[in-house]
């Protein structure tokens, strides 16, 4: 067992989760085989399972693709209660019939998303769209994170609407992932929300231990995909005397990554390392690296000592 | 037979389109039979039904429900060749079906939007995201109108895709609607694209005049919804002396909607002109006006000499 496992908090959804990739076959249909794979490295690592979230392609998905996703993952065994789908998407419809299924596979929570096609809300709208799915899923069960992430969805959830869901759906809403990028609203949220139990992840890794100091969650962050462990580890050890030694190892690696096109970066690592090719495929309209992108992607990560151990090597 | 339609050009995808209003009932499912009473209003003003666009609300509408309310519109008679619904969804999937059932119905042509979740993407990505579409759909009778609306989707379409489009397929890339706000795009298209017979509509009746004088198409309009007989006359007579007299007349009433949140102001207009509340129901995240804004609302209507003519009066 791991050093960070062994410490791992005992509520399912805190410490680290990464929107999980999405692999593809060559005919760009969702590969079941290599997503129960990756979760099951993932969370050998410590970390938790966002599914479908921004850099698991998520939004590139049906509501079908991803029940069918669902499914498989929970068929083989990858525990229902460490994931955090994400669940929300412009219809209503869509968004209600996604939530209720995972919450009926008993995930541990589902990462939402306002619908994002709208701009310009106000708070009514944006509380009315969240009030409306909470209602029409009708389980008790459900925990909602709420995902902010304007420069993606460019539709932010403000402080005035997470406190007037909180009110009237005090035991739904459950926290918020923080993509914004701007400490200050985390800072807002660890201060005016996660005393009451309302959990703080930030965005990425980059904010770790900033956001843990603060009384927060945790983070869910793409790079966990590529490097969960030395994350889960600072989220396990943060208390610790090295842990700005750790935050500066996870800042080397993610900057890296950051050099590239997140989504096709990451599933470029995960090719080169698990030494499986099929992996570099990614939706429209995303474009895979291209070849001399991967290999320069590669010699930095190399020179900041970047692994993936346990990673199955090969196709199969 | 008005003015407007004894000269409508040959063409069905030519003068004036609206991006038809969607009612719902208190439940808020899509309501069949208002959506046919609509439809059948705005052909009567000699204007095409680009159902499921922006102002449709088309992206808070799950594919079962678009499909659902073609259906409705076939089986009631609509004709289906003055249809140019909005396909473009964030899922390849869900764009190729219900793109696949448009064109399966006869449809006119599609108004589609590239995946509009993830930003910033590349040239090469938005061409094989249509690519992909394209090639799926499979079928000679598709015709692409594609949609560039950067202020809601964030996601533009370049004058370099669409040149790429164009000399992929031809047969199948059939316009534009250019919802840029940004005369010198629009006039770039018209130079370099429209000669071609790739059709360029303006984003807006505000447009109209300048895009029909360079050789335009026309337009695709919200306002369409609520002022369809003088718009579809402004495209029928622009050659004659009156036309900026014409003009300045529709840009007086859509003046008075840019004062509102445009899809419930559409939608209180359609209510109160045809003596029908329940017209204005919205979806989350928008919010129907509040009782004094419409009130007010009307008034500036009434001030500029506002009607709905032949608009059914009454619930039934």
């Amino acid at each position: 067992m791991s050093d960070a496992q062994s410490t791992r908090p005992a509520r399912p959804m805190s410490g680290v989760l990464s929107p999980v990739v999405t692999p593809f076959d060559a005919d760009l249909r969702p590969d079941g085989a290599r997503f129960v794979r990756h979760c099951q490295w993932l969370l050998s690592q410590d970390v938790g399972l966002a599914v479908f979230g921004t850099n698991s392609e998520g939004n590139s998905l049906t509501v079908g693709e991803k029940i069918g996703l669902l499914d498989t993952l929970a068929e083989a065994g990858v525990p229902t209660a460490r994931m955090m789908p994400g669940t929300g998407t412009c219809a209503l419809g869509d968004t209600v019939e996604l939530t209720r299924h995972a919450v009926k596979l008993g995930v541990g929570g589902v990462l939402m998303l306002p619908p994002f096609y709208y701009k310009g809300n106000t708070d009514e709208g944006l509380f009315r769209s969240f009030s409306e799915v909470i209602q029409r899923v009708g389980d008790s069960r459900l925990k909602i994170y709420l995902y902010h992430i304007p420069p993606v969805a460019q539709v932010p959830i403000t402080l005035t609407v997470i406190e007037r869901l909180l009110k009237a759906y005090p035991g739904t809403i459950a926290g918020v992932k923080d993509s914004s990028g701007d400490w200050a609203n985390t800072n807002a949220m660890l201060e005016q929300f996660q005393p009451a139990g309302f959990d703080v992840f930030a965005g990425s890794e980059s904010f770790l231990l900033q956001t843990l100091r603060g009384g927060g969650a945790g983070c869910i962050s793409a790079t966990a995909n590529v490097n969960p462990g030395p994350i889960a580890k600072l989220a396990a050890t943060w208390q610790r005397a090295d842990a700005d030694e750790q935050q500066a190892g996870l800042d080397a690696v993610r900057t890296v990554f950051q050099g590239y096109v997140m989504i096709p970066a990451l599933k470029a690592a995960i090719a080169h390392y698990g030494d499986d090719a099929a992996w570099t495929t990614v939706r429209p309209p995303l474009v895979e690296l291209e070849t001399a992108q991967q290999a320069d992607m590669v010699t930095r990560l190399n020179a900041v000592g970047f692994t993936m151990p346990g990673l199955a090597v090969g196709a199969r």
